[in-house]
C-alpha cells in the first residue's frame, strides 16, 4: 500500500467547501481502489486566520509543511477581510516561493457535454507551463515623488535559471504529447526582458531538434487562443503571461470553475503543490452552488504527480462521466449542487469498481 | 472646404498595399462629400527604408511631420529584414511617444456578416483605452551577470500624470457610450505597479460619479472578454494590457484584419496617428490578399478625429455594407481580394451620392 501525506489548506471562500468535496471522493476512490492512501492533515490557514493572528499562516509555516509529499489547497482571498495583496503573498505566492515551486502547469481541454462560448472548440487540448517564481511578479519596485508627480516602478525581474527551467519542462512534456512548444513573448515592446526570454528559448529549443517550436507575442497569443486554440499544444510563458493565457484556457472550456493547476517543486527539495484555478468567490459561498469540478481535476493532477496514474485516470474518467451526463453546477450551464455533483461522482467511483469484479 | 494636411506612411509589408487602398477610398469619399480635402504627403519609412539609410526614419523625421494635422500609417516591421524591437521602436514607438500621443483608442464590435469565434457574441460593443506612453514598454532596465547566471531586469515605469490621462479620457468616452468604465489592473500579483493603478482609477472615478465602474484582474478581464464581451462598454488598461485585451477585442470581431487604432495626442501640441491594429504580415505580401477594412476603419477613425463626422459615418456605412454583403477577403472567411473589396466600397460610396440627389 502506497502512503502519501498531504497537507490540506481549505483557504477561503468555497475553497472551504470544494476541498471537503474533493477529500470525499479521494477517500472513496481510496476505498474503491484499494492500494493507496492519502492521510490527510487540514491547516486552518485563511483570512479568517489572518483576522485571528495577522498573519495568513504562522510564523514556521513553510516548516509545518515542509514533510508532506504533497500540499492541497484550495482558494486564497476575501478581499472584505484582507486585501488580496497580503492574503495571496501571505500564503499562496509564500508557498510557492518558499518552497520553490517554479513551474506552474494548467491544462485546458475540450470537454464533450460542456458548451464552450467558442463556436468551434475543435477538439483544443492545450497545456500551459507558467514560470511560477519571478518575471513580473516581483517583490522589487517602489514609489517616488508625491501628488501629480507621483510614480510607480515595478521590477520585471527574470533569471536564466528560472527561465530554462520553466522551458526545458516545457519541451519534455511536449515530447510526451503532440511534439510542439509556443514560447509567449512580448519582445517587440519589452525590450529587456522578452528579448532575453527570447534567447533563452532559442538556446533551449537546440537540445530539443524534435519539438517544433513557434514564438508568438503575447497579444497575438492571446488572440490566437480564441481563433485557434487546436493549434496549440504545450504553451511556455512568464509569470504574468502564462496567468492570463490560462485564465482564457479555463474559460474556453466553459468555466473558470473546473480548470486545475500543479505548482511543481522540480528539485525534489520541498512539496509541490495543487490548486484549482478559480479564485475563493467569497459571494456564493456557503449556497452550495461552487463547482467542485475544478478542485477534483487538480486533484487529478495530484495523484499524477505522486505517481498513481490508475487512481488519477479513473478520477478523470469519473470526472468526464458526470460532465457528460450534465450532472453540473450552475456556472457549467447545468443546475446540479455541489453536493450532487460529488455524489454523482461517487457513484461512478463505486459503480466502477462493481463493475471490475 | 475643410482642409487637411495628412502624413502618409504605409510602412511595411501589406501596409504598402492597404495604405494605399485606403487613399483610393478617402479620395473617392472626397468626391462625393465635395466638403473636405485631405492633402496627402508620403513618407517611405521603412524596413526597406533601414536596409538603404541605417535607421527607421530620418533623424528630423518627426520634426518634418509635426506641422501635419495628422499621421496616417499602414504596419511596421519585417522581421526578415530587421529586428522588430528596432524596426518598432525607431518608428511606430518612436512617433507615439515623440508626439506625446499618451492615448490608444481601439474599439470592438460585432457585425452583422462577420462570423465570431464566439458561439454567442451578443451585439457586444466595446472600446479600449489603452495608456500608450509608458508602464511596461519601458528603456529602463538591462543585465547583469552572464552565463548560466545571467539576469534580465525590466522596469515598468507608471506616473500619475499618464494614468490620470488614460483614465480621464476612459471615463468622458463612457459619459457618451453606455457610461462605464472597467479597470484592468493585476493589484493582486504586481505589487507595486498595480496598487498604484487602482488608487489612481479610484480617485479619477470620484470625479465621475454617474459612471459605473469596475477593476478587474488581467487574467480574469482576459477571460471576460471571451465569455461576456457584451457587459464591457469602455475598459482602461496599461500599455500592456491594453496590447492585449485589444487583440482579443480583434479576434472576437473575426478577424485582427479589420481592427483600427488611433494614438492620440491630447495635449494639442503634435499630430495623432491612426494605424490599424493588425501587422505587416509580410508573408502574404504582394498577393492581393490583405484585407484593407481595418486600414479603411482607421481612416474612418482619423475623419472623426478631425471633425468630419459626416464623412466618418459614410465610411462606416460602407465598411457595414459590404461586409453584409460577404464581398471580403479571406482572414474574414470571403474570397475577394483587397481590389474587390476596394471596389465593392467605392461602388457602395458611389451609390450613395446618386441616391442623396
Ligand atoms: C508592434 C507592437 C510593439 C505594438 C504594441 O504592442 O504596441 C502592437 O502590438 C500594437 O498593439 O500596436
Ligand atoms: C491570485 C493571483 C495572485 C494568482 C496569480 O496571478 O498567480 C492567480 O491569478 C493564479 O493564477 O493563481
Amino acid at each position: 500500500m502506497n502512503t502519501y501525506t498531504i497537507a490540506s489548506i481549505a483557504g477561503d471562500g468555497i475553497g472551504k467547501e470544494v476541498v471537503p468535496a474533493a477529500w470525499r471522493v479521494l477517500k472513496t476512490l481510496e476505498r474503491v481502489q484499494g492500494d493507496f492512501e492519502l492521510r490527510v492533515t487540514d491547516f486552518p490557514w485563511s483570512c479568517d486566520y489572518y483576522l485571528e493572528h495577522g498573519r495568513m499562516m504562522p510564523e514556521d509555516g513553510l516548516s509545518q509543511l515542509e514533510a508532506f509529499d504533497a500540499v492541497f489547497l484550495g482558494a486564497v482571498g476575501n478581499p472584505s477581510l484582507v486585501p488580496d495583496h497580503i492574503s495571496l503573498w501571505g500564503l499562496l505566492i509564500n508557498i510557492r516561493r518558499g518552497f520553490e515551486q517554479q513551474i506552474n502547469v494548467r491544462p485546458s481541454r475540450q470537454f464533450e457535454g460542456l458548451t464552450s462560448p467558442l463556436a468551434n472548440p475543435n477538439q483544443f487540448n492545450l497545456m500551459v507551463v507558467r514560470e511560477n517564481s519571478e518575471g513580473e511578479y516581483s517583490e522589487v519596485g517602489g514609489r517616488m515623488y508625491s501628488g501629480e508627480d507621483e510614480i510607480a516602478i515595478q521590477n520585471n525581474v527574470f533569471s536564466k535559471k528560472a527561465v530554462k527551467a520553466a522551458m526545458d519542462y516545457a519541451f519534455q512534456m511536449a515530447e510526451a504529447r503532440k511534439g510542439h512548444v509556443t514560447s509567449a513573448t512580448k519582445s517587440n515592446g519589452i525590450v529587456f526582458s522578452m528579448p532575453f526570454w527570447d534567447e533563452v528559448f532559442n538556446e533551449v529549443k537546440e537540445r530539443y531538434p524534435e519539438i517544433g517550436t513557434k514564438a508568438e507575442h503575447i497579444d497575438a497569443l492571446a488572440a490566437a487562443f480564441v481563433t485557434k486554440p487546436e493549434k496549440m499544444d504545450v504553451v511556455v510563458g512568464s509569470n504574468l503571461f502564462g496567468d492570463i493565457l490560462t485564465d482564457i484556457g479555463a474559460a474556453l472550456m466553459g468555466s473558470i470553475g473546473i480548470a486545475p493547476a500543479a505548482n511543481i517543486n522540480i528539485n525534489g527539495k520541498y512539496p509541490s503543490m495543487f490548486e484549482p484555478v478559480h479564485g475563493s468567490a467569497p459571494d456564493i459561498e456557503g449556497q452550495g452552488l461552487a463547482n467542485p469540478l475544478g478542485q477534483l481535476w487538480t486533484a487529478q493532477m495530484m495523484l499524477e504527480h505522486l505517481g498513481e496514474n490508475k487512481a488519477a485516470q479513473t478520477l478523470m474518467n469519473a470526472i468526464e462521466h458526470v460532465i457528460k451526463d450534465g450532472i453540473v453546477t450552475k456556472d457549467l450551464g447545468g443546475n446540479a449542487s455541489t453536493e450532487e455533483v460529488v455524489k454523482a461522482v461517487e457513484e461512478y467511483l463505486t459503480s466502477e469498481i462493481e463493475n471490475r469484479y
